[in-house]
């Protein structure tokens, strides 16, 4: 069957809606062989030059042709890599494949080995970079170290099966609980009168993404862990501010407005990615409430509020009265929010069969596709200027690892297997009508 | 006398040092006009604009119109602008006025209020940032705001004869003395393996700044602080690296360099800002070795590795090996680098009368005076793109205060008018010569 030519549609009138489908179909499966071709492309970019054969761990500060521009190993970047692998080996039968699983099970060992440091409260906290040989050389007084911590163990003991990983990722998770709900002082920051405490949407968002982790298909810690994504759900949903008009990256404990730079902050990546983190749960439980805040409130109005009118592309930061974010990159394109952008709007047609948001994704998709992958090199840049220029050419640095682009283009993958099973179907039909 | 026609050196041929001379003289006559122009309007700005009337302290966070848009209280901001006030009250007779010597006593009384925190370690710190009524929102686990806070009450005392405030500023500096030669801990960082001891450019150079700033016209304060100016001074020197080819903005403590991004980081701004800071020094003592290096390695040789090229202006963060800096604003053209290096080259020409610095000066006062003054709005805005185009359009910031465009324009009238005073008998000489 020839799909790719829309000759028939034009010969017999058919619904704008048949019309938008298959045309749709024919788009989605160019985007699917190229989402596909692009993810293998990029998995073998860091498993040709990420691996520290000799330390074990990976090399994240890589550049544009694939060297090593710095040796230190960034936590958040080493947890991340084994999970992505670990995911891929699991989930995808091409990735299935040894090299894959002695990286994960070497990054693995590398982060049980040296990530962990005792603070000065004696609660375990990860370092956030380590010399290339394991020494920690930095702490961060935050959450996320740990987050991807959590992230990685539990994965890789999927693949492992081995139970005193699985373990271990449910005893991080514990004292992350701790630090988040009970008493964060272990986290070292001073307290402060004038530090109110405020909820930062990757809080929320990144205990809500390890909830759905450590519970997929694993039914006592699913139950154990149920009130805990509620509550993630609940505070994510606080983020809405302004008569439902604006997400709000910053608001207060109570979910209140928060004065200054911090209460008008807008991130449209993070409250895009917290979008699909909270369709994935409503799909979970069957919540049509949930789903319609999710695609209305994180996925519709960041996209539209977050979407450069002048030159395309999602901006990073934005201060929601309009005054000039004080964050110097804010009006850079950066890979990630892009990243999370491809995925939360497939995840929202998929789920809604909304056209508008099938529209959307491609205007993404067109932008990413023409701007971050390199051809030449391997791999995607991650920074651009606000018009679109490549700023920083590396492939690899402190915060751009094996994650969000490989994430991306799993997910949609996925989402696009799924999609175009059922618009073949649904195109085979039209073809019939049309040739009666 | 005419000055500003050149006629006369046309008709009699002149040696070429005579007509760059003379023609010099134009411009810098011009330019220190211009110059003090713009510290009085500056001036008006922050008067106009940055004080709070109701809870003392400054507003730093001033937008485009004198809008402000955040309320929070920056401490590095906080004691700058009373030193900065202060020294203008002093030393320049037109703005010894009673609402400038009111708002740095205001702005004092607010820092020796809210500033000061006590840390865990039981020693004091100051906050970095303080709620409008000054409640401490956030302490950093660096030196800068106790550095601000020394100058602060340094400069104050000066003005107000308050021996109380010079006292305690000497007993802040004791403080940083004892984290940055003695111990650190206090500093609040946790004491990690791979974390070596480092020599950040931004210490002695603030130290320096400070040696100097309390010893002025005091004969006993200077001979206490005698040896850690000479400690400094060596501290800075170890930044000369690659054979004396480059300025390391990292080095180890033994002065060797540093593996990675860290060791190859270049920050033109701060090597010029050293390099005024020497230059004072090596007058003060007429050390003319370390004259010498200072023009060579801290003024001619960032400014030469530091200029763009292609778009003119000087790069915030360069690699020395050329790799690309993982610093998202590495390629911005920033306010205040423009403003140390027009103060640095000004005062190396002062010193060595080199035509080729004063060439230099000119090349970054054009480009200063053309990129960043908004004649509409009153001030300078901060941070351009790589192409000179304004990316954050505020007048004030959490990092932009009254402090280095105001210090620039008051280096550069003091440094001119010295100038001009030589230049002007030099002129009469040719002229002389002219008309016989």
């Amino acid at each position: 069957m020839d799909l790719l030519t829309p000759r028939i549609f034009l010969t017999f009138p058919l619904p704008d809606v048949c019309l938008t489908g298959s045309m749709s179909a024919v788009k989605l499966e160019e985007c699917r062989q190229h989402i596909r071709a692009q993810l293998d492309s990029v998995v073998d970019f860091w498993l040709k030059y990420s691996h520290d054969t000799v330390h074990g761990g990976f090399f994240t500060c890589i550049g544009k042709d694939g060297n090593i521009y710095d040796e230190l190993k960034y936590v958040w970047l080493q947890g991340r890599q084994v999970w992505m692998y670990c995911r891929l080996y699991r989930t995808v039968d091409r990735f299935r494949k040894p090299e894959i699983l002695k990286a994960a099970k070497a990054g693995g060992a590398f982060l049980r080995k040296f990530a962990r440091v005792s603070s000065s409260s004696g609660q375990w906290k990860c370092a956030f970079c380590l010399t290339r040989d394991g020494k920690a050389v930095k702490v961060q007084r935050s959450i996320f170290s740990e987050c991807f911590y959590v992230m990685a163990m539990d994965e890789l003991s999927r693949v492992t099966e081995d139970q005193d990983m699985q373990l271990e990722a449910e005893q991080m998770m514990e004292q992350l609980i701790h630090w988040v709900r009970v008493d964060g002082s272990g986290l070292g920051r001073p307290q402060l009168p004038g530090d109110v405490p405020t909820n930062s949407m990757a809080v929320p968002m990144m205990l809500l993404c390890l909830v759905q982790q450590l519970s997929e298909d694993r039914r006592g810690v699913e139950q154990k862990y149920a009130e805990l994504g509620s509550w993630c759900v609940q505070q994510i949903l606080q983020h809405v501010q302004r008569d439902g008009a604006a997400i709000l990256e910053n608001v207060s404990a109570d979910g209140s407005e928060l004065p200054g730079c911090l209460g008008r902050l807008q991130n449209p990546g993070h409250a895009l990615e917290a979008g699909w983190f909270l369709l994935q749960y409503a799909a979970e439980r069957g919540d049509e409430q949930i789903q319609t805040t999710a695609i209305q409130k994180f996925v519709e109005l960041p996209y539209e509020s977050g979407w450069d009118k002048a030159h395309g592309g999602l901006f990073y930061f934005l201060d929601v009265d309009g005054h000039c974010p004080t964050q110097l990159e804010w009006s850079m394109k950066l890979w990630w929010p892009h990243s999370e952008a491809l995925i939360a709007l497939l995840m929202a047609y998929s789920q809604s069969r909304k056209a508008e948001l099938l529209q959307s994704f491609f205007q993404v998709y067109e932008y990413t596709f023409s701007h971050f992958p390199d051809p030449a090199g391997g791999e995607w840049f991650g920074y651009l200027t606000q018009e679109g220029k490549v700023a920083l050419d590396f492939k690899g640095g402190p915060f751009k690892g094996f994650f969000h682009v490989p994430r991306c283009l799993y997910m949609c993958e996925r989402i696009l297997d799924d999609l175009l099973a059922n618009s073949i179907t649904f195109i085979t039909i039209v073809v019939v009508k049309g040739t009666v």
